[in-house]
């Protein structure tokens, strides 16, 4: 399988790969004249490409007509994550992309036992892997990370750009699969947008519990069992993908 | 919420707690004459228990009747996990309960990079782990971990007990949906017992995968996006509870 890569350096049949992937490519790999690699421009299009340069820190590639990428599900998932302790969130990043995650949005709230501290470095940190896992997994689009929101109100403020907010809840709710049944098919061939909310170690305080369910998001639960923090958004990624078609 | 502790030392209205446990209950949580913690018997029974005595390295309980554990799912899942690298195992297993798994059983194969090296000492820590996360997540029994299988026609071997096998191979295959739609209700009530088998980072030679079928395994896929050898497991049996009602 040849190797893939995410650039924007796409254009009239020419495409470049700058920075440590250049590097990767021609120093690690010892890639040569006329090998083929898959660029993405990480809008879910895809490109064979033939190498053709090896100008200084840079590849040069001449790319055939692109096509859609295949590894994209149907739906565009948000994960708000409730901020977890170690390095829990780097686990979720990462298995959170394989699973078809687009977006990650991590926040504090009542319960959480982290707080705030360097974050702008470690957001940088959770953007690479992410696009690592990207590039790993075969995503068609790189999934963002963003910066933390500070408090759970911040949180259900954010909701309006969704058709469905599914809020996890250890108390359990409505059926996950009634509430993704209900989803309407969109007119205009877009993708369904859904925000996927879990809690850190603490859990949800039942005020917060309140709060997500009058800012419109429905409460589910994912079963009988004490999932962890770092298991239940893997779990509600799996079943929401599942139960759309996405992971089969 | 009680605490909750795995014996098996429950008869006629008494019952004992030794070992690590009773040395936790008793020293680190300080626990009193008269409290109330949950007790279960290991095979999906559980108590309400009362403190009446502290005898030498023991707690000793009155225990109120029986009632069934709610936690266990209503299908008896067997995982089959190509051996990983590093501590990709414990994850697996500490999650694998999480998400109601019964049974954990590594196998090495063709592209298994981690070769078997003090296994009887790692299986040891192996159920450890698997009987805290029981213990943390609610489980009514305690799943056990297997010696790892020496190679895969071992694995295919030992089939004959299941209801169902199912091979997730990076190639695809059959519906998930339609898979366990297929299966029939027991007679008798027992749990349906249906055998998950995931490989490790270098995945399945073809001949494996041939002989998987041959052995009676359904061949399924977990979507276009190449899963971790430590993210299919989990995927997988998240999607098995989502999609047969346990993970809601």
């Amino acid at each position: 399988m040849p190797h893939r890569y995410f650039t924007t350096e796409i254009a009239d049949g020419t495409a470049f790969l700058r920075g440590k992937d250049a590097h990767h490519l021609a120093r690690v790999m010892r890639a040569k004249l006329g090998e083929t690699v898959i660029l993405c421009d990480g809008n879910a299009v895809e490109y064979t490409a033939h190498i053709t340069g090896f100008p200084e820190d840079a590849v040069e590639f001449s790319v055939e007509e692109g096509y859609p990428s295949t590894a994209e599900p149907n739906i565009t998932v948000t994960l708000y994550a409730g901020y977890p302790k170690q390095d829990k969130l780097e686990e979720i990043i990462q298995h959170g992309v394989e699973l078809g995650c687009a977006r990650f949005i991590p926040f504090f709230s009542r319960y959480c036992v982290a707080a705030p501290k360097k974050e702008e470095q470690k957001n940088t940190r959770y953007n690479r892997i992410a696009a690592e896992a990207a590039k790993q997994c075969g995503r068609g689009i790189l999934p963002e990370v963003c910066m933390p929101l500070k408090n759970f109100a911040a949180v259900c403020a954010d909701w309006a750009q969704y058709d469905l907010v599914l809020f996890f809840y250890e108390c359990g709710g409505e059926s996950l699969h009634t509430l993704l049944k209900q989803l309407p098919e969109k007119d205009n061939g877009d993708c369904l947008k859904i925000a996927v909310v879990t809690g850190s170690e603490g859990g949800f305080a039942a005020e917060e519990a309140q709060a997500a369910a009058q800012a419109g998001a429905k409460t589910v639960g994912l079963g009988p069992r004490i999932l962890r923090c770092e298991t239940a958004p893997l779990a509600a990624l799996s079943a929401i993908m599942t139960l759309t078609g996405n992971l089969e």
